[in-house]
């Protein structure tokens, strides 16, 4: 199909040109006495990702799923008790991962469409007087409703209960695109993979493990070897890996923070925030409504949008990808045909979110939704033009030090040749 | 800015992924035994795409400016008289290039927004009954304004008039992208660049040469040693080249080869059709006009729109650029601030297309004209959908010999794992 | 430093530009329907090169440490009984993850220097009546000694011994370079990675299964869920992954494959051992000797050459990156100091061994070793020369169908422009 | 043919993979706004690499051989008469390009092997009383004959004669690799390309032109349109090209000078040299002699070997070619099969070059050439050794500013997992 596929799911994301070119790269001896100079100073800028001073940030050469079980098995030992809360697809997948290596989970269910309930964990630990349970596994942002829950009510909760357990966090969809705050939100393990708001392709798990999880490491007993931390954290002391490192992720990890840092993560929440608001604007111009159940948990990553009774949200997709070259993503579990998602996250700006939504548009006629076409787009620009930041008048320099710009008769005189 | 920028200048064009692959290359000796195995089946190829059984295809390491030289170094002698149709700047300047070659040029001005007059150039041909005249120069596709010229009527002009004159046409937005016939229009100079139809960077000027322009060599006394064709027909010969050649464009242009011949030049013409339908549907939605003066003028590559009186064309360039990271055309001389131009031509699709329609209606809007939010991306969608091809039920093999799809059950699964 | 560095460690090997540029990719979704047209012939023609019929191959976002684990985890429950020779440290290694994962290693240490003893093995399982040796382990290709062991040896020792033991082999400075029969050598576990020969970078682990070891699935209770080979299976059978894969590693490998086969694996092992026999007549030439003890054990992809009495190997290792950017591999474990290794696998040809050989004597001088310059390259010239393919004469065409070759007089009037 | 090839023809050079990646680049529009940003600090830094404050440098979508066509038309008139050092086939063909443009040459022929005559041009403009003679054309690097002309001596013979003729120099193979002073050596036309000393590929030609040489284009007639410097003046004072630029080249160009200031042009020089001693230790060490005939006149990036009676050089060229991998450079017009030239300029190595020298002797023992394998390549180990810098001690740091080093023990604990 020509021209470039418009790639919507909740990620992998688009991998900026900047980073494919830094990920081009020939092959060197990752035990070189100059690799060090490659790794140390993204093992530290990690930290300033997961915002934690006193906390420790991993690179495997794996995906998120791994880091789950990394999370795990270096703090825990067959038999422990863990608290989950399940929301969607992918808590449910964290609580199966916890079950298989062993642990004993309690599961609170909340309806999809919600977040965590801060107020029944508080609940579930103040009655865990024997302060049995050993941590509390929450997902930030649930790719697979649309759903951020809030985490510092979840650490609120732990807190006011008194009780001991650790505090697991998938942000796999969360980091990076949405606020996340490590030390201030006492997260002792934060997990995430390359593939979102890092905008690589998939390969590396990243992990942060607070100063308390990592001492749990002398008594959990559960069987490790590839996701040891133990291997790792001597291996980086000296700037090393235990296991030969994907060289081009590393520079392409060097380059996304350079990317992160040169936006800021402020502005790329705020960015973030700004596309978001204007696809929902978009849903309501369809009179269609998203799986999130209140305004307060409508993620800011990827919206799921409900498709009308009678419809298949499986179609829609099918449809917006072979006939427009537009990926979306699917109905997980339990919500599998009933909605459809439409991630905005990662290397994205208006236009293309825009070109986007004026496919959903035409594959949701194409399938026999009654929407009015242009009606999202109009809403979406709506919101875009409300929010937009002033623009510096024509020809202002671009910054105090910049030289002048070009005059327009300069400009207009050269564009009349070829 | 983050996310992609939308290129919608009438070139340069995107660059598909596969091309700036095949041109990411080391550098390799051109004169190795084995680089004509690279050389000839493309200088083959291009006659191809010419659509030229008996003439020769050249590759320069210019542009197509060079190329109009070329054409006429190789074929006149200084004080040569031709004629010269002028609908806008890219006429006007071949024009000037012809008169700074010493030729005497006489000119046919016509309306901007108009094409060549194939009545005129034959009233004037056989106004010349001493075949004084030695070449008629004509804009097949004035990138300026948005104006396709009749090629086929202006040789079926000069055979009318049974006027020996060579027939020069500049075909640089035109080649690839809208139909050309080189042997049946009886095209004697064909010109083009790289940077339009085949989707590469500039860079490489591209010629066709009749069997009877070519025959001019011996008499044509302008000055030539680089543009001059006797050194690149003796080295293509054998399959090399006289200067050292771009190697990555060289790749580049065998990749750009191979899609072109993919999709089909026909395909190409009807994909460019229904593209520029599309936008010309959305500028009847925001109630504008073209510049092209009638319908059968509207070139399929690119659309050149009025702005309302009172408004500064290039505000609405500006606008667009810096807010919104969407590059589009500015009006060239006599129309500099009365338009903008949409290039929609190269490797690009619907919703590309659509997002740029939706960030033309923000930048209008911000630069103060009415036009409704979403009015031309509705009537372009309204466009798209009526002339869709049908698609093939989900779950459909690709082709007769594929495998199976997987099924639905297989597909949803897996796609609840991340 | 300008220039290319020198890659001769033995792994990662060197990336062909073909694979670089294979990998510079826009992500995808891969979800959408059109994925399981790139995977599912990918985990086909593994079997091509892993030459298994019978067993199921698997990709794994990781490593070969990771293809350890996984082959063990899926097999086996914790505190089973299996043996294992160890040659060397990656052999120790391999038992050492099997000792975290809670199996009991009989373990047969070998001179460091030889490969594993197919008679001591046999004697071992013949003496394990009860048959409670649930496996065998060994390590193909010892990358940290150059010791290649001979697995159908040990698969003949296991047959004589009429023991129903696994055979899990670690092959992964093996698989691709040199000769490797899964079905053959009744290998039931074939462990290897994707940055040895198959030229890629790390980050892929690949691993062959027979259908014997696929069956102890059932009641293997090792605890296990990223490297899980239930999970894959269930979702490579209709062409996807349970994790999000790495877009670019599977079309890295996609062409992997193609070049892999383009060669074809017979003459991959030719060009290895050829080469592998010219570094072996550049250390006789130096007057130095191999760690591996007999000619027999000798590797064709990686030749550890031991320093003379009081020089340390780590400091020719040092000076050669420094000074010459020329990276060899170090001794490990206990052979720290005593040698430095040259890697000669993958994408490598004479003149690329033959600077680094030349460098590699700069390198010994600078030390102190008293190498005559230019003796070892000169020995493997000689080696070389005496085992060249013959060339077809200057001018002949490079296959029947191929046009006639460029004349001299052609090639050499256009050489002389620039 | 496995393993990276070997380019050693005088250019193209190798590209460096910096400068791959930065080419690697998606279209933009060259009239934005934001352009000038990278075109202007590209034009004022290549003052810096030609060594001039008042000149003015060019970059055409071109090559080399036009910037000769360039410097001259837009200096002189048909008619004119310069004044040409002939002492190789580039000298020959920039005396054929005058002539063809319509100058009158006086050629002062000087055996190949031997730099321009600084005593015949004195003399020959001495008796030019009536200074008709307008220029004097010299080529800096006879990439032919490897053999580099002494610029200053020729400046000085001009001052002594008290001439006023410009001074046009082609210094295609010399510019960054070899010292050039464009100021100081009062040189008016300074022609070189993309492809030898840049390390980029071919595609730009770069041309530096004297205040006082443009100021002759008030009265230069030579006809002129797409190498007239007006439009290019015009169009670069406000930072865009008259045509559109390759875009690609442009980023290359960036990074090319960016790679060229942080080695720095001194060191660049010095490594050139160094290189070059070695490669002319090893012709000395093969017993054969080089095309200069003194040493005064041995290039620093090209040495042209003659071959002993009997052999054709281009036998040598062939089989180095087909067999080995190995391009090296032919001899051209009157020394055709005479010699082979070793390109050894741009982004190289001792490395490199000692596996290109192992190759070379390969070569012309397959063509009967009675060399010693290794005999060439240990002398220029020999010369390496002799001239290497002092290396810091291991362990130290790269720098006051850099963190310590990895300790051995650290680093060697790490090495040996995989």
């Amino acid at each position: 199909m020509p021209g470039r596929n418009a790639l919507f799911v909740p990620g992998p994301t688009n991998t900026p040109d900047r980073i494919l070119r830094a990920m081009h790269r020939a092959m060197e001896d990752h035990r070189s006495s100059s690799f060090p100079a490659l790794t140390r100073p993204i093992l530290a800028d990690l930290r300033r990702v997961f915002k934690t001073q006193d906390g420790q940030c991993f690179v495997f050469p794996a995906t998120g799923t791994g880091m789950w079980e990394t999370a795990l098995v270096n703090t825990l030992s067959p038999g422990d008790r863990v608290l989950a809360s399940r929301c969607g697809q992918f808590g449910h997948l964290f609580i199966d991962c916890a079950q298989r290596l062993g642990l004993r989970v309690d599961v609170q269910d909340e309806d999809w469409g919600s977040g965590a309930n801060a107020d029944r964990i508080e609940e579930a630990l103040r009655a865990d007087t024997a302060h049995e349970i050993k941590g509390v596994l929450v997902v930030h942002n649930e790719t697979a409703t649309g759903v951020t829950s809030d985490i510092a009510a979840v650490r609120r909760a732990i807190d006011a209960a008194g009780h001991p357990a650790l505090l697991y966090v998938d942000t796999v969809s969360g980091l990076v695109s949405l606020p996340f705050e490590m030390d201030a939100w006492g997260v002792d393990a934060a997990i995430t993979g390359s593939q979102k708001g890092f905008m690589l392709p998939a390969g590396l798990g990243l992990l942060g493990m607070s100063r308390k999880a990592l001492d749990r490491r002398a008594t959990a007993r559960c069987a490790r070897v590839f996701f040891d931390l133990g291997d790792m954290i001597a291996a980086n002391a000296s700037g090393y890996f235990p296991y030969t490192p994907s060289v081009p992720l590393l520079y392409g990890l060097r380059e996304s923070l350079d990317i992160i840092f040169e936006e800021g993560l402020d502005a790329i929440h705020a960015r973030h925030h700004r596309l978001a608001e204007g696809c929902r604007a978009a849903v309501r111009g369809w009179g269609l409504s998203l799986c999130a159940k209140e305004p307060r948990w409508a993620s800011d990553t990827v919206s799921a949008v409900m498709v009308p009774p009678g419809i298949d949200g499986a179609a829609v997709i099918d449809v917006a990808y072979r006939r427009y070259g537009l990926a979306l993503g699917a109905g997980l579990g339990k919500m599998a045909g009933q909605l459809f998602r439409i991630g905005h996250l990662g290397d994205l700006n208006e236009l293309m979110l825009l070109g986007a939504l004026a496919g959903v548009e035409l594959a949701m006629r194409d399938v026999g939704i009654a929407v009015a076409l242009g009606s999202g787009v109009a809403a979406a620009q709506e919101a875009f033009r409300a929010t937009a930041a002033p623009l510096p008048p024509r020809g202002a320099p671009a910054s105090p030090d910049a030289p002048p710009p070009p005059t327009r008769a300069a400009h207009e005189r050269v564009a009349v040749a070829r």
